[in-house]
């Protein structure tokens, strides 16, 4: 037995983490470090499911509005991420893709922002959906969109930025954005932020409420395991949640729903960003994938993700030849997310090959293999094996 | 045996769709007559749903967005919805809520109409959202938003009028607007129109290729049956597909989706219309309930629908007194949808009393008993009990 076996059986046997990994359907000859883009199914899911169909749908019908409380959903199970990202209750909302709450938060920070800040940044090296929506708001807004990487942020910052889009955890790379600082930063030229927590929660500490983040949005089929699709989330700070001005206001976020009014009167709080009729199937499904959290602590998750990750390094090191492979994720604990990126020589078939062979990543042009570790179902012989079989394909 | 009795089994003897209810669970205690907020459960989704979820996603996992056809669902399950409205296949992608397609419809119809263009005629009679959502496409885009009865839009239109949002089947009264005729009338004051399908779609002929429809939206929860808020559709017409400009340019409207590309390039035909990443669960939840349209002709769906609004109507003034109910639906077939709206004192407490009885319909305010008729599983027997439960309840 190597060294690095050994390690990976010590480590495993020191994983308070360890048990979580029997609440998810996994198959043991597959090392699944997707998890990143597509969470593992959830034992409790399939059954929850049923129910909402089969009883929920099939013989409550309309009932299951009120009595299965449908109706409720969105605030309900924003009120289950909150403490995954560090938000009290009654700040975040479930419901649209991750897109379309892009749009409801930047459209809402510029117009936070007033009129006489005419300036968007976005990060430039962001997931694209990001940047095109953000091209949109502003287009509509009447503002002007400007591309910086999130490093040149603070210089760019001044008197005209009305609102900064970022992402906490690059997608491509991993790295990990400084979320407190650069909020402050924002914050101190007087502008508004908007953060994409696609990549980071679930995975590691954001703090949302702590840092005083404005609005932040998240999808939830990554590191929240809510399924393919599932629906994306939205935070509004506390302050700023009776001036958060919706560009999509549909009657679900009306403060009297089934007045059926012909005029707009917002809601109250975060449901004040919903907008149309909650897709139920899914948001339930997510709802029973939350419950795994339960008791998990995200420090906990943290520290085992970056035991994962830094353990990943080291048998990539170890077995990998020399130069074959290229890391782009930031060795150092602060600047990485939960996931590592290599660059290598013809990558997709690299990655088709793995793929074959059980170890389950992914990849993105022109040449990037994708790691993602999700510490409730990764262990550590898994991360020992898919670099052996890395080692092996290459 | 009454009369009536009678006729509604002769009624349902010779309904060439009696068969199709045994493709729906339903509850021979219950009558069920609210199909037109949320349609009744098909028999094979149950099973489709659970094969998206244990094998698709918990098995298969990320692989299934390739293997399982997820990623092309949007725009399959749209063509699976097109010749239900009179669409050819390509002209209709699913995704996102209604809400959302109204706001992506009507901004993208002003921009259609160009600068010279600064009105948006509204129906001040619709369903809440779309007032709303027009409100915000017309402040984000510039112009004046002019709510009008669809009787008024004729003379409403003019020179300055860039988009006409107008609802196929009222919300309330179940009026049917005249959708052909005002249709040509927007084209001839040279703006472009939106169609909500919400309370039409697969309960009568659309038509929206033959008619020339510019941009349609609808829900698919109604008489479509796909399950408490499943996603939307979005129609785009042929000749406009090219020039359509979302304001939700999310990375599934892309032309080359996962090149990752900073600059957005938008994709061909209807799939311009997609956003962010599909609701898989909801998604095929949808195209598993909307098999039970197979071989059934949407003629012969109307010429029954207005079979049972009829006998409905007819068994109403046999059974209850005189003076207390009034129907606010047009007696005119060409006017009339597929439901039937009764004010009536209390109506609040009627539906209440009639729901206890196992009649379910439902409330709107202030003093509506709304009764929806969906011709695949609603029948004459039933029409004639529901009828009957409302008089003694009287």
């Amino acid at each position: 037995m190597s060294e690095l076996v050994s390690k990976a059986d010590a480590l495993d046997a020191a994983d308070e983490l360890a048990a979580a990994r029997k609440q998810f359907v996994l198959d043991d000859e597959v090392v699944y470090l997707d998890g990143n883009s597509l969470g593992a199914l959830p034992v409790n899911v399939p059954g929850r499911v049923e129910d909402v169909v089969r009883r929920q749908w099939g013989e409550l019908r309309i009932r299951s509005w009120d009595e299965s409380g449908w109706w409720t959903a969105p605030e309900r199970i924003g009120d289950r991420i909150a403490p995954l990202v560090g938000a009290a209750p009654g700040r975040i909302v479930v419901g649209d893709s991750t897109s379309v709450n892009v749009f409801k938060a930047l459209v809402a920070a510029v117009r936070l922002a007033g009129d006489d800040r005419d300036e968007i940044l976005v990060d430039a090296t962001t997931f694209p959906t990001d940047g095109y929506i953000a091209e949109s708001a502003a287009r509509m807004t009447g503002r002007t969109l400007r591309p910086v990487t999130p490093a040149e942020v603070p210089g760019a910052l001044g008197d005209r930025t009305a609102a900064v889009l970022l992402n906490h955890v690059d997608y491509r790379t991993g790295r990990l954005h400084d979320l407190p600082s650069l909020t402050a930063a924002v914050h101190a030229a007087g502008a508004y932020v908007v953060w994409d927590l696609c990549h980071s929660a679930g995975a590691l500490p954001v703090g949302l409420d702590e840092h005083g983040v404005d609005l932040a949005v998240g999808c939830t089929y990554k590191y929240l395991n809510g399924g393919p699709g599932s629906p994306a989330y939205l935070y509004v700070r506390q302050g700023l949640q009776d001036r958060f001005d919706s560009p999509l206001p549909g009657w679900n976020s009306h403060a009297d729903p089934f007045g059926m009014r012909g005029d707009f009167a917002p809601a109250q709080g975060a449901l004040r960003g919903r907008v149309g009729t909650p897709d139920i199937l899914s948001m339930l499904a997510l709802e029973a994938a939350l419950e795994v959290w339960d008791g998990v602590s995200i420090k906990a998750v943290r520290a085992k993700s970056l035991a994962l990750t830094d353990f990943f390094l080291e048998c990539v090191a170890a077995y990998v030849p020399e130069g074959r492979v290229e890391s782009v994720t930031p060795v150092a604990h602060a600047e990485r997310g939960s996931q590592v990126a290599l660059r290598c020589e013809g990558a997709g078939d690299v990655m088709k090959a793995l793929i074959e062979r059980g170890v389950v990543g992914d990849f993105r042009r022109p040449d990037v293999l994708r790691f993602g570790f999700t510490p409730l179902y990764v262990g550590f012989a898994d991360v020992e094996r898919a670099a052996r079989v890395l080692a092996q394909v290459l």
